[in-house]
């Protein structure tokens, strides 16, 4: 049951891990077919074959179910440290560009932190694991860039942590631009300079 | 009948500007009140009190009545010579993030961006609207600060503004951090170093 430990939004009595994967892969598929406002307990409960009971048991509410879903396949991991500070900033917009390059993910977010404002407790355990737990780990990268005097002192961690996932979502979501090498180069040499 | 060109993504029968004005400020309300999830036709139509046929009438999906009824709200207008680069780019910002403090408005955006991607017409009727005039009247303003040598002759006037619309959604919608003075200013600097 060690693989439990990652599905943070359930309720203590928890499904097996094999019937918790099959409920948050049919609610990815929901969200990826039909959209957010398409993604309700009934939708997934028929997607996967299980009945609404099954989800409620495990899950309060869609928020909780799809926020589980998702931060299944949300990258937030530790930085390496590669003696590169460029080579390490790369690889965390590299991260935050993986994170965001499906527009279903990148809607779906946004949405469910809006929801979760109903729901204060939720809404911080979103917060932890969709973006202070990234947030934390690009940080360390940063700070090391800065420790090796490659990055300015009075580099911003969270400013140029907002400007790198603000223009990538920005751009999945509203004007469609391109999200390749050439804008990840460039939101990397933005932390030299801001 | 005049004003009615505003109201760009309805059929050619229009109705008078007092009916189009009251069923836009009921769309708004049902939106700010409720999510973009629960914004129906029928749910506009309780709310304006008015018949769900007189809505069809004028506007053939909500997508597209709630197009029309930000358009209404949204900030896009020419930035003026003001004679001082970091003035008109402050504007510019300032413009910007009047368009996104209303959380309703940043969530709708996109989702409504989203949803018009099965209808290509409209998808690019509302990019003309929410994204492309507005753009080109800041590019206009940046155009002006490189004419006038304060800004760098490199200056990408689509990621800049990227950066600024992408940053200011981001926080609204992920962050819930500030959109304040600070923030304002370092965007402006940004400019000049990009």
């Amino acid at each position: 049951m060690k693989r439990v430990v990652s599905f943070r939004f359930m309720s203590d009595e928890t499904p097996g891990p094999r019937g918790a994967a099959r409920i948050h892969q049919a609610a990815r598929e929901v969200l990826a077919g039909r959209g957010y406002s398409a993604l309700t307990m009934e939708a997934v409960a028929a997607a996967a074959g299980v009945g609404k009971s099954t989800i409620y048991r495990w899950w309060p509410n869609k928020e909780a179910l799809l926020a589980d879903a998702l931060a299944e396949v949300f990258k937030g991991e530790e930085i390496p440290d590669l003696g590169d500070t460029r080579a390490e900033l790369r690889r965390a917009v590299d991260m935050t560009m993986d994170n965001y390059a499906d527009a279903g993910l990148a809607i779906a977010l946004p949405a469910l932190a809006a929801d979760l404002a109903r729901h204060p407790e939720l809404l911080a355990r979103f917060r932890e694991v969709f973006l202070w737990r990234k947030r934390g780990n690009i940080a360390a990268a940063l700070h090391r860039g800065v420790d090796r005097g490659d990055l300015p002192a009075t580099l911003d961690t969270d400013l140029i942590q907002d400007l790198w996932a603000g223009t990538i979502m920005y751009r999945r979501l509203m004007t469609g631009g391109p999200l390749d090498d050439d804008l990840a180069e460039r939101l990397v040499q933005l932390a030299f300079k801001v």
